[in-house]
């Protein structure tokens, strides 16, 4: 178990003071809701497609409407096409990708379980701590922030540690933009006997993910990234391999929530009722995904790549260079280094008072050393490219700095 | 630890065979989403106000948006409005009901301590699965389906019982339609030292509910009942008392996701980055409360109250009865007998086909025995109320009943 001093888990807190009190503040109780409209370019979320918008607001019926139970399985079947998989227990966890982050560690590890962990950035050490609260012991392979898991350091890992159960890694790391290499870890871990489980929340419809050909056991992903959706819901999907396991467990899933026993008889053809499930989300997911299936996947991928090639060329055009060396970049998010002398809070606040244009900030120990410039389903578009290069090269002449053009060499590169 | 065999938990499961699979079975990919409209009288959702439908299409900005951050203080504004307290940790768990009770259980409890749950229908006997899976102990106090708590069967419990971490109980249980009293239960639970925990899923903005007079010490409601709201979030708020335990906890929370001390970092002045908050539900959430300030706390109960008399009114007419005596019902969920012979199924698909009317069915021992009919929130109108009595009465005519006319007697006991 995890000693309140454990480093992985950020324990002390003072919710008594901070939360603000506007009754006794003074402050206009009530006000309606701003509605102002950004163009979203940060970690996530991205821009709502226009048909995931309209598809919430489709009546409201009951989770054990037939309409309803009828859509959960053509939503099924979508996430399978998108995750490039034929598990049966695919589905949407009622909650964020970090509820999906939770549902996959608590159903494969029980407590005195082994898992590694593959850390370099914030959600491998996010995985690391959920590991711990299982009663499970992490064993971690850690690259630098910025850099890729070595297949190599895997390796050795695995073949010096006893009894696997199951090895963790970040497909494309929102903190740092990096875009793991699956083939060769892949292998790997399919040799070494351990389940694979692997985060996709910020590559799922933006990159290839395919489950199946990397034996993948058990992976999850968000909404709100190259899926065009608002956050709210996590897709997750379990192997057979994961599945048998969870059924021979020793101990129950310590989270009723998240217990992929109980939440498979709701989405099965059992329907029984465990928890209502948010209707207005999984309509929003189910058009996410229609949207993502009529483009094509591969199209998709295609598109994102192009785009983010077009960004890079207009930033390098400017002078501006990556966190990441080209051949592992994440091509939904780019991490930009803030050019010395150059106040990068203040350019992320220039260029949203001005554009409504939203830049990622650097996390952990990248803070204040890049930005995190997302390219993700919706916000995904040539006016994206060009707007953001635009506003930034604005705000940094003025902050003194004398940036060249670079919508030019972006929209050259991007052609058509 | 729970065993397997432990009844609590359901744990046998079979997701291979029954999850569809569309593809080979040779049924028409991605259709475009179902959209026919309901009268929703059911446990829940209920309808969701054309206000809150429309506070969904809000353009969506970043979870560290400055416009978000200000809705949020607003929104836990007025949840202390609408729970009628000052905690100042009081905010929108990201998941349905039941992650607002996990999230209340697995923060209050720690291996070992131990907990008098309160069972009389579904929701209580679903905390102690969850003490269990927090490795404290249960001790249960006991009411038929249908019955009230009765106060002296706790004070003898808690008097029997030492060192009482936590007393749960559920204000309005949704699986039977009865209104806890609170006045007196309050008092005992005071008295002992215990910690109180109230489920407020379905009371909170059809009936009183006042943490602070009653001296609550953690409660958990969701959006889609009385709030008319889409399900998919769970307000919570922790007292001062319960912060303060939650603070000098001696183990982790085991829960990553649903753990208050990481979670108030962002809700609370400091805004570390957590989890992406679901933005586009907040905003539902968020209009919700406006509305039901709007209309006012007092004003809203005695809809409830109106309409539920109303309804009883038009049911006895008609011959039927309820199951919950007159004193201890919930306004918002009316538990009504099935006449003897008559198929209680077809009579729900009967009027879901004819009118679009959802009614609930029983759960657990009064399956098949009763139907649940809900009136919360935007579902409580004079048009549901005489909508669903005279559709019943269609129904039950359909299987050879002679039921008499229940919505003149509906009508002249709501007035007006």
């Amino acid at each position: 178990m995890l000693s309140r001093g454990d480093s992985a888990v950020v324990y002390s807190y003072h919710c008594a003071a901070p939360m603000r009190d506007l009754q006794h503040e003074g402050i206009e109780m009530h006000p309606p809701l701003p509605s102002s409209e950004r163009v979203l370019m940060g970690p996530g979320p991205s821009n709502i497609h226009p048909r995931v918008m309209h598809a919430m607001s489709t009546p409201v019926v009951g989770h054990l409407d037939s309409e309803f139970l009828s859509m959960m399985d053509h939503l099924q079947q979508m996430l399978r096409e998108v995750f490039q998989t034929e598990n049966r227990l695919t589905m949407a966890i009622s909650g964020t990708g970090s509820a999906g982050m939770e549902t996959c560690l608590v159903n494969l590890l029980e407590p005195g379980d082994k898992a590694i962990v593959c850390i370099n950035g914030v959600f491998g050490t996010r995985m690391k701590d959920i590991v711990a609260r299982c009663g499970a012991d992490a064993v971690v392979v850690e690259a630098s922030w910025g850099e890729a898991i070595d297949p190599d350091a895997l390796r050795s890992t695995l073949s010096e540690t006893a009894d696997v159960r199951v090895v963790a890694l970040v497909h494309a790391e929102t903190s740092t933009g990096v875009l793991q290499s699956m083939d060769e870890i892949a292998g790997i871990v399919k040799d070494s006997g351990a389940m694979l489980l692997l985060d996709t929340v910020t590559s799922l419809g933006g990159a290839e993910v395919a489950l199946d050909n990397w034996g993948v056991d058990a992976a999850y992903s968000g909404t709100q990234k190259c899926l065009s959706c608002p956050p709210g819901l996590a897709p997750v999907s379990f192997s057979k391999r994961a599945v048998e396991h969870i059924l021979s467990r020793k101990t129950p899933v310590q989270s009723w929530y998240l217990d992929t026993s109980m939440l498979s008889k709701y989405w099965g053809s059992e329907r029984v009722y465990h928890h209502t499930a948010p209707i207005s989300m999984n309509y929003a997911l189910y058009e996410a995904l229609r949207v993502v299936l009529d483009e094509g996947l591969e199209a998709r991928w295609q598109n994102h790549r192009a785009l983010h090639e077009g960004l890079v060329a207009g930033l390098e055009a400017m002078g501006l260079s990556l966190k990441v060396r080209a051949d592992i970049r994440a091509p939904m998010l780019n991490a930009v280094k803030v050019p010395e002398g150059v106040d990068e809070k203040q350019v992320r606040l220039d260029v949203m008072s001005r554009f409504g244009l939203e830049l990622g900030a650097g996390l952990g120990p990248l803070a204040g050393s890049i930005w995190r410039i997302g390219l993700m389903g919706h916000s995904c578009q040539a006016s994206s490219v060009t707007t953001c290069l635009a506003a930034l090269g604005w705000a940094l002449n003025r902050q003194g700095c004398n940036v060249p053009d670079g919508v030019a060499a972006a929209l050259e590169r991007i052609g058509g």
